[in-house]
């Protein structure tokens, strides 16, 4: 198949490529660089080193003798977007071409109107550049469970039945996303929901949970195929942020009290789970949601899960609360549907001390490159609150007797 | 009170200015006349011949002694915005500031871009000035009925219990929109409720229903103040268009079978719930909506009404069914709840033949001014469907035997 991801040259986009590439599949790719630019403006960088595009490209040809074609623009830039649509013809388009921090979109005015133009008008051209050019093209596209909020009820995929006063529906699950990313997601999944009601565009909307991981199978056989790997305030998610901390020695920042419960999944599985949507395509007119996560964790268990296996390998790992810079329950019901992806052939890997052990080991080999100075939080949800310095804050639990 | 209007230019910013100007407070508006542009652009205009907004202030400085200042500029120029703020302190902003034709959204990419453009980046630009200069500013936003879309259960205003699987919460009302532009409007009361839920911002946001009417007790007073009168495809609303339609003998352009349901309410009762929003303000941190409509019609009891209306004084009018360029659901349940602004007060005016008669009297005045070429329907939900000439259509019910 004619396959095109859209962030191409991303954490996700890349193995992904290279997934489809060795599976026979013709790829292309289109990216602007945005992450690699958001990263050089910070002064902070991929604790991988990481090759250009064109590196990796050529890398790959040499060693699987497949070509990846790559095409540099955005996707607000309407002209191009015809231009590649029209070139490659795509049968499938995996889209994870946005920004996709939480923290950035909420570090200034700037970064929040930049987040929302990028991802909710980069996607609105594309619905008219999938409506002109290929139609019957199969819309893949990253959403995030972070899109449902933490409801008093549980999560069902993208629609909720409804009974009320006596009659009833099934309609979009409400939402309630807690940044101006998150607030982004929810506007793009209204925008395809409506092209593939009123245009007859197909689609797949996969509410990923929070992903973790550094190999896939093709990114582990050579250095030059690595995937990026963010550990900072803004661009590094908790797990992979809380690995990097516990290999140098930096407590484990966990915000508030860490009862936060969120889903999550191993970069594998994401690959996994990406497959079956392209080998299961939405019906023309279809608009369909996964829960893309395989298990559900609190960032406090996840603290004690590094912990426990940074100890077996020699690290001694402190948990420390730090003034949640978010403002986000800390203690709410939580439980959320994943069958879908299941029911079409998931087989997740689960999480565990063994695969933590396994990342710190990866990590280890490139702890010289880690920039401290990226890993704390300085953005507040709210401005203004927790100014200045972080005080030095203590876990509820050790407060109490 | 310090009342600052965006969109003071337009069909009800103009009344609101001068309604409010008459009570007494301060007023300020913006605008960057983007209505008179966007006709400019289709050769079309206003029914009534409206002023230059420096000319509406002059006459309305010389009839009431009062002074209403004015700010040229867009929602989504951030230093703009910041200055007006912090000259005006606003204690209120009502936001009409937006593009709010469906039609004009979903004419071309180019048009759908600029309405969320212009809709969602200028209100997130808006919440993050209310934010840093006037906090305590309550934003009363119109919104529409229209974000519900045609569920098959009862419309609540904005918010709906949902009991799931044993446990319950309330959440933010399901949305279906059917436009470009209406989906703009979604995706403004998430980010207005993510402001008030986040910042601790107060708003609300008015689910307003198809608007009718000319007059109001200020723009009578003088032709110089009257406000701007569309009929045209793109921003003339329903009953408008069927009036202006009758008044110069041109068929009633029903589109499809007409049983498409809304809530309609006057011009003058949108004056009233927007004086009532202002006198009963939303708390700190809280985001409320209020179903914003007086009464329920289909398309086609109001193609009646204006028919009959109309022959009383002398007008034959034919109702005739076009090919429905919108892709909408014709029959379909509709049950809209709208207590909350009778609770605080509102008396609505109630739609009659004698009030449509008004009507038909005020546009007899201007009806050498009609430009007919704009009022049949060119723009497609679905491009390609329905294209070239509109066959002669006619009414299902006269199909029947």
């Amino acid at each position: 198949m004619r396959i095109l991801i859209l962030g191409g040259d991303g954490y996700l986009g890349w193995p992904t490529a290279m997934r489809f590439s060795s599976r026979g599949h013709e790829i292309a790719v289109v990216d602007d660089f945005s992450r690699r630019r958001w990263h050089l403006r910070n002064s902070t960088d991929s604790l991988t080193p990481i090759r250009a595009l064109a590196d990796r490209v050529d890398a790959w040809r040499e060693l699987s003798g497949d070509e990846i074609r790559t095409f540099v623009g955005s996707t607000c830039d309407a002209e191009f977007l015809d231009r590649v649509l029209a070139e490659v013809r795509p049968e499938v388009i995996v889209h994870y071409g946005e920004q996709p921090s939480a923290p950035y979109s909420m570090r200034s005015r700037e970064a929040a109107i930049e987040t929302q133009r990028t991802n909710v008008l980069g996607t609105l051209n594309l619905l008219h550049s999938i409506r002109d050019l290929v139609p019957d093209c199969h819309l893949i596209k990253l959403g995030t469970m972070g899109e449902y909020g933490t409801p008093n009820i549980d999560i069902e995929e993208g629609f909720l039945e409804v009974h009320h006063k006596g009659r009833s529906d099934v309609l979009p699950f409400p939402k309630q996303p807690g940044s101006i990313y998150h607030l982004s997601k929810v506007h793009d999944s209204h925008n395809i929901h409506f092209a593939c009601r009123i245009w007859g565009l197909r689609s797949t909307d996969l509410n990923q949970g929070v992903v973790y991981g550094i190999e896939t199978e093709e990114s582990s056989s050579d250095e030059r195929l690595l995937t990026r790997f963010d550990y900072d305030e803004y661009f590094g998610t908790v797990l992979n942020r809380f690995c990097v901390q516990a290999v140098i020695g930096h407590p484990l920042t966990v915000y508030g009290e860490g009862g936060q419960t969120r889903g999550f999944l191993n970069i594998r599985d994401t690959l996994q789970c990406v497959e079956l949507a392209v080998a299961n395509p939405a019906e023309l007119g279809e608009y369909r949601v996964f829960n893309q996560f395989t298990e559900q964790f609190s960032v406090a268990e996840l603290a004690d899960l590094v912990r426990r296996a940074a100890a077996e390998v020699g690290h001694t790992v402190e948990v420390k609360h730090f003034p949640n810079p978010r403002i986000e329950a800390e203690r709410h019901y939580y439980n959320a549907t994943n069958t879908k992806l299941r029911d079409l052939g998931l087989e997740p890997v689960l999480l565990g001390e063994e695969l933590v052990r396994s990342m710190l080991g990866i990590i280890g080999r490139y702890s010289d490159r880690v920039i401290e100075r990226a890993i704390l939080p300085t953005t507040r949800w709210k401005p203004g609150e927790l100014e200045g310095e972080l005080p030095p804050a203590t876990s509820p639990r050790s407060q109490a007797p």
